[in-house]
């Protein structure tokens, strides 16, 4: 039996674009001889969907979707995940489900028992728990098919009363097939592949596990799929980030790989880089946006947000703006332009005092003679998001945030200020990542100069402020 | 017996105000010679704690105001609210849980079954399932103790699997007792009873319900707790937005009213006026603020956001703020002035032109001969919360949004402008309602200028704006 791994990209609720590209799969697999193609849960209507599973009209467009991969199933088998009706009028009104389709016909539907309502997950909002567990008759070999957290039953922090696995393993299965929709973090790669060989091992089972691939604003999914035979070695390793299309063999009871396993993985500050470019690429995509604008201060985030923005979407579609104010650096200036020559980014100079000064002409009846402080520092930053904003309203750009976690978590920005952007690309990278970005950014030539590595972290929003008279020092 | 029902505010996380007013109801209600004295849903750290459960600091003090409570708990019993340490090590590590106490013991824990998870609740997040339906011995009396959703097993759109009381009444309590944590809306007080209503007619068993009041920035408790006879009859009605203790006598197996029903209760545009106003209290309580800046545009919309917030705050706490543009006509800045005069509340006007003449220049170097459209129309938005964040910032006002529902959910409004704000005052409350508000503000006298109810919406930023040019009418 040929199996075909489909880790492929999906839109939330743009059914007619996950259609295309599922039978285009299934069309492509059957052409390559596969039996079997896998693709990943709620493939159907993307992942997450969140509270659009509460509308009949996008359940209607599923079922609608699962009708035409029905049809185009003619001489080959298919599993993938959408949302099922629950036939029973008590409780949830959806499953979480596996619909296993052969030559024109759905002959099984399987459907999810632990639902994730944690950190991202939302599942229990949406979805009925499963109680049945029972080996699917996949081409005459008895099929294990789970659905994602099926196969997270014991975590670090949390352990389910329920084991799906161990429920169905009393039934002897010849396989695992796992559909995914797991996302990214620094972590999760290593993290997911010792839970998935930690049950194939207990089990003695070899397993398929097919992750979805892309972006949803705030979610990564890596894809990174991965097939273990039923002695726990990997035989099949997905690419991070990218639709793949890839195959491998059952034969007497275990799963044979194709092809020899590429182990070259990104891992530490490269696999982060690769990760945020892939992010604001998607996002862009997604949204139907090409062009980004950025406010550069000469500062490091703003300095590796903008190479991550030429590297996303290219130089042509970056605008930088320098906002100087009376307590900017000319290094600052100077550095900021000398990084946009680098990259060969367009940018402007646009000082702030103008406005600035309106600013504090217009307030001088209601503060009178009230010393220069917080409230002044803070609105040069919403002065810049003005400007920003305007641009990003007139020309279409989106406004990129430079923030970075580390300033997020202890409330080192301003609101209505640096605070805007329509992504947050650092948002989830501490300041400390931040510098290894930098120099990852710089491993073969000086992109961002050394000037803008060195000097000490500075909001520049009053003379001589450092970050470090408010925050304690980061650690380099 | 003699019953209290205590429909208090608590804060959340704020153990050691909830543990003195809890214990403080205690004493009083025990010098009223009540033999039992029932408190809300979570009312030792507040509702809706959210991720805070996750914190094992959070449960241990949780679990310290049990302790006092119980010590305060001499010649008198007490049903309250909190979290549970689950003891299976596997499922969710925590109940949502009421106590039965008893002259200083601890002698019952009972736990909630129905976890609601849809809308503003997400208590599948934290909480484990009860499986176990027992009445409790309370002073000699079967009482089926129910934590709020526990009665709510069939609703309109979504109806639990499980139905804990028909659970419970199987084993023939005498009463049932439901702790409570159920937010506002339009129309939930008649739903609320009537649901209730018909759980005490369906099983013949007189009901004390007592439900939290407070708000959490998003929710607003409203209290209303209620207390029904085994007819069915309503024997007590607390207030809605109001702290309460209030007693009724079980004898021979019925519940007997202590004093007549006070029938009147507000319905339609006044309980939602009350419900603002008492919305805007307590968040500016709740943060630690007394006092409120708004702009203020001689509009509707800002017209009763300056009136709740009069009423809420006081006169003297309240700052309007005029930020007249070249498209703000002389009518609209007159208005807003009339109506700063009849509240007696201070402004200040401070027209915008130089600082959004500043920014226009600014950006020349960008936009050459681009001419004025939307982005320009934004940007006066952004001048005007540049000042009224300033003010903020400055003077430590919070800041009130003025936006209505209507504009917001169809994007009638500035990002980083008019969409700026601590609390978006109305931003549950359709335009249609706006009106009924203003209307009900001037029910005795003329508070919002006629005029202002009059003209036709309009946001003022280009020459002879109307909402009507990009939005369909408003039925008035």
């Amino acid at each position: 039996m040929k199996i075909a791994l489909a880790q492929l990209n999906y839109r939330i609720g743009d059914f007619d674009a996950n259609t295309l590209k599922i039978i285009g799969a299934v069309k492509k697999a059957r052409d390559e001889k596969a039996d079997l193609i896998i693709f990943s849960e709620l493939a159907i209507c993307g992942y997450p969907p969140d509270d659009f599973l509460d509308y009949n009209y996008f359940i209607k467009k599923c079922n609608s979707v699962l009708d035409q991969i029905i049809k185009a199933s003619k001489g080959v088998s298919i599993i993938v995940g959408g949302p099922a009706e629950n036939k029973n009028p008590k409780g949830r009104r959806l499953y979480n489900a596996a619909f296993y389709i052969s030559d024109g016909k759905l002959l099984n539907t399987v459907f999810k028992t632990l639902l994730p309502t944690y950190d991202v997950f939302s599942e229990a909002r949406y979805f009925q728990v499963n109680e049945v567990f029972e080996p699917v008759n996949v081409l005459g070999w008895k099929a294990a098919i789970t659905i994602c957290e099926d196969l997270w039953d014991e975590m670090d922090f949390f352990s389910y009363e329920e084991d799906p696995l161990k429920n169905i393993a009393d039934k002897n299965p010849d396989i695992v097939f796992n559909i995914s929709a797991s996302p990214f973090n620094r972590s999760k790669r290593n993290e997911r592949e010792d839970i998935l060989r930690n049950q194939v091992l207990n089990y003695k089972l070899p397993l398929i596990y097919v992750n979805q691939v892309g972006a949803h604003t705030d979610i990564i999914f890596d894809g990174s799929s991965v097939v273990f035979n039923k002695k726990g070695e990997l035989v099949l390793r997905l690419p991070s980030f990218e639709e793949t299309i890839a195959y491998v063999d059952f034969e007497e009871g275990d799963i044979v790989g194709l092809e020899p396993l590429d182990k070259g993985v990104e891992t530490g500050i490269e696999e982060i880089y690769k990760a945020l470019v892939f992010g604001i690429k998607e996002y862009f995509t997604k949204s139907g946006f090409t062009k980004a604008v950025l406010g550069s201060s000469g500062g490091i985030d703003s300095a590796v947000v903008k190479c991550l923005a030429v590297e996303a979407l290219g130089k042509e579609n970056v605008l930088a703006v320098l906002m100087p104010s009376e307590f900017s650096s000319e290094g600052s200036v100077h550095d900021a332009i000398k990084l946009s020559g680098n990259l060969e980014v367009e940018y402007y100079t646009l000082p702030i005092a103008d406005a600035f000064d309106a600013f504090r002409s217009i307030l001088e009846p209601v503060f009178k003679d009230l010393l220069f402080g917080l409230a002044e520092e803070n609105m040069q930053a919403r002065c810049r998001a003005v400007l920003l904003m305007r641009i990003s309203n007139k020309l279409g750009h989106i406004l990129l945030n430079t923030s970075n976690k580390s300033e997020m978590a202890v409330g080192y920005s301003t609101l209505y200020g640096d605070m805007c952007g329509g992504l947050s690309v650092m948002g989830d990278v501490y300041k400390m990542e931040v510098y290894a970005l930098a120099k990852y950014i710089n491993r073969n030539e000086e992109i961002i100069p050394s000037e803008i590595m060195e000097k000490a972290p500075s909001a520049e929003l009053r003379p001589d402020q450092k970050d470090s008279d408010s925050l304690p020092e980061y650690t380099l």
